[in-house]
């Protein structure tokens, strides 16, 4: 179960206990070949969620009962109404439906069953708000400690989902990156940072891609689309498909093409790639809607630029409005709502189908990686509503539907 | 398909177009019998969510696609760090993972099917927040217009999840049992009100009956604890017993017990259950937190209250005091947020033990009905949250995990 973490770029291994991050300066995450080398889609049960997996990841969760909350196992919604909209046959994976609303919770599991299996009493993280509530709940059903690191403007009424888990909860004043890099290179007993691009947080988010290749048997999506902060969800789709690859489930010529998608007002990844540049630098950010997504300095920024490139997708950003409309139509058309950072791998889907990266005929799974319903939007109430009598309801009935 | 509805008090049956409710004066379900008859626990991917159970269910998904959002395969959590406090072995049902964070999901998605089936363009409910919400998104995905009544007080804020799915909202002054049955009484064309007890509603919500007792195979739990509003709810899971009895998969010795918990400022059906009274009349409801399940006078109260009866359980109510410390348990303990109507369920197992209803052996599934993330509450966020500087992060850590 010690598996090493590697680098994917020039291969270097370490303990995890020794460093989150290669001395090379790009970040490490498990070495599982060997064991991907051997997997066969589980018979287990789905309501296992992604614990189904557990062959593959750096330990399980049997070897950490009781475990609250289930992640993974979200369902792969074939979503045709919308695919004139997003110019090709379009699938959604709605990672809202895991139990604390975001996508978080694969990575989060994993990084507290391992933190429990070591005999922790704390965890921590560093995040604008979804993996921080994913982190509390997780602790808490395991019976560690969280201690969230956010940065200091965030909203009070965003902490109360947070604090109602029992973590505490650090505003911090100062920049997000060198938090998000100082605390993991902090000595520190009894527990550790499970940040966004970790390896034991990249271990959790793979299983999602594992789940889309599974439900698309036999055949394989022709691309995935999906938001990037960090950089970290997109190294966890891209290991997966390397590791399905060599397990022999998956052939090299229909490995999905990955488009990861930023909003357009903070994208350093689409830059470096508009760009043709090798690396991702950090970029002076702009205000954007998509708050959970605005990384300026994406630590795994050059790691999921390379997933990009390797997988002959690209990156691409978004303007606020574009993921507005696709935030609506999803709402509307579709009947899910998701938040802003989310619906921006919808409007990359439009954007890339207009610039022929994309067409009719790709299956093309877009992960939606969080909830709407957390939060509140500004949505126009008024005009679809109307206060009445009870006597007047047949008759306003019959004005709306026509009957 | 066309399946007739049926009286579960006095037998008479009738073609779900001539009425949704019984000439005696009882609700009606589905006549689903003689399908229960040759049922046997599906093959088919749990990813399919409740669609699994399409041989008992009046309608299939594959009818009506393209449908967005996939209800049920909700997980069985085994939460044994609560039981102490629940006074038994306690498994939890978190139906806050169905798409838009409700058991409600199951019934709308039958209803909302059903409708699109029979060439439907509009669907109606009335509701407090979580079926208007459910039966907004569903309209959404299948293409129908929403009508959504709800009282007249209901704060704009809630208003709002609903909105974006496109609903057309009419907030309705009167006495909302009033609303209930008379929206269910309309002559409507190319659509139907799927209210909370109706048949087509109950048949969707069993399937989270047949989730559980498949999830426990090849054991059965001895008891099922649920809050109960309407009584649609613990209509459909009596349904799910009596049809897994019918099939064979279910001895009758194993059946669970059902108890139906209420909050106290508003408890009718437990009332009833008290005074041993042969059927539920409406009260004077007083204030409650537990605002999604203070229904004063239940469509289908004495429905449920014979459902608890006849399989040897009993109703409760419990205090609101109860009832915030059951929700705080569960998010700090369990890693699970639930609204106040469903922490209720965690409080009257509590209640049931004290009482000798459960006792430490017993194994019982509390069903959680809604995600506590939708809305926010009054919880303590300043004592758990300090506001540090970037070069505090070490000390801070340290005075706070010990390390
Ligand atoms: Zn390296
Ligand atoms: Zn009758």
């Amino acid at each position: 179960m010690d598996r090493r973490v590697r680098c994917y770029d020039c291969g270097k291994t370490y303990r995890l206990e020794e460093r989150q991050r290669c001395s090379c300066g790009e970040p490490l995450w498990f070495d599982t070949d060997a064991d991907a080398a051997t997997f066969e889609w589980p018979d287990d049960d789905w309501t296992a969620g992604m614990w189904r997996y557990a062959d593959v990841l750096p330990v399980s969760a049997t070897a950490t009962e009781p475990m609250g909350p289930v992640p993974g196992a979200t369902p792969l919604v074939r979503a045709a109404d919308l695919d004139e909209y997003a110019g090709c046959s379009l699938h959604l994976k709605p990672e809202g439906q895991n139990p604390t609303g975001s996508f978080k919770d694969r990575g989060t599991a994993v990084g507290v069953a391992y933190g429990r299996r070591d005999g922790h009493d704390w965890i921590g993280t560093v995040s604008h708000g979804n993996m921080a509530l994913s982190t509390s709940a997780y602790a808490a059903a395991a019976g560690l400690e969280a201690a969230v690191f956010v940065p200091a403007d965030t909203p009070t009424e965003r902490l109360e989902l947070i604090a109602r888990h029992g973590a505490r909860i650090f505003r911090v004043e100062g920049d997000y990156g060198r938090l998000y890099a100082e605390t993991l290179a902090l000595e520190t007993d009894g527990g550790r940072f499970v940040n966004s691009d970790t390896p034991l947080r990249v271990a959790g988010q793979k299983t999602v891609a594992y789940e889309i290749l599974e439900q698309f048997r036999p055949s394989a999506p022709d691309a995935i689309v999906l938001p990037v902060s960090s950089g970290g969800q997109a190294s966890g789709v891209w290991k997966a498909l390397r590791e399905l690859e060599t397990a022999g489930l998956l052939d090299s010529e229909d490995v999905p093409r990955l488009y990861p998608v930023q909003a357009a007002p903070c994208d350093p990844i689409a830059t470096a790639y508009r760009e043709d540049r090798a690396t991702v630098s950090a970029i002076e950010p702009g205000e954007t809607i998509a708050v959970s997504i605005a990384n300026a300095d994406p630590p795994s920024g050059t790691r999921a630029l390379t997933a990009a490139r390797e997988t002959g997708g690209a990156v691409v950003s978004v303007s606020d409005e574009a993921t507005r409309e696709a935030m609506d139509r999803l709402a509307t058309t579709a009947g899910l709502s998701v938040e802003p950072s989310s619906a921006v791998a919808l409007a990359g889907v439009r954007e890339l189908s207009r610039r022929g990266e994309l067409d009719a005929d790709d299956e093309v799974v877009t992960i939606l990686t969080g909830s709407g319903y957390k939060e509140r939007y500004d949505v126009d109430v008024e005009s679809r509503t109307r206060t009445i009598d009870l006597e007047a309801v047949e008759r306003e009935l019959a004005a709306v539907v026509g009957s």
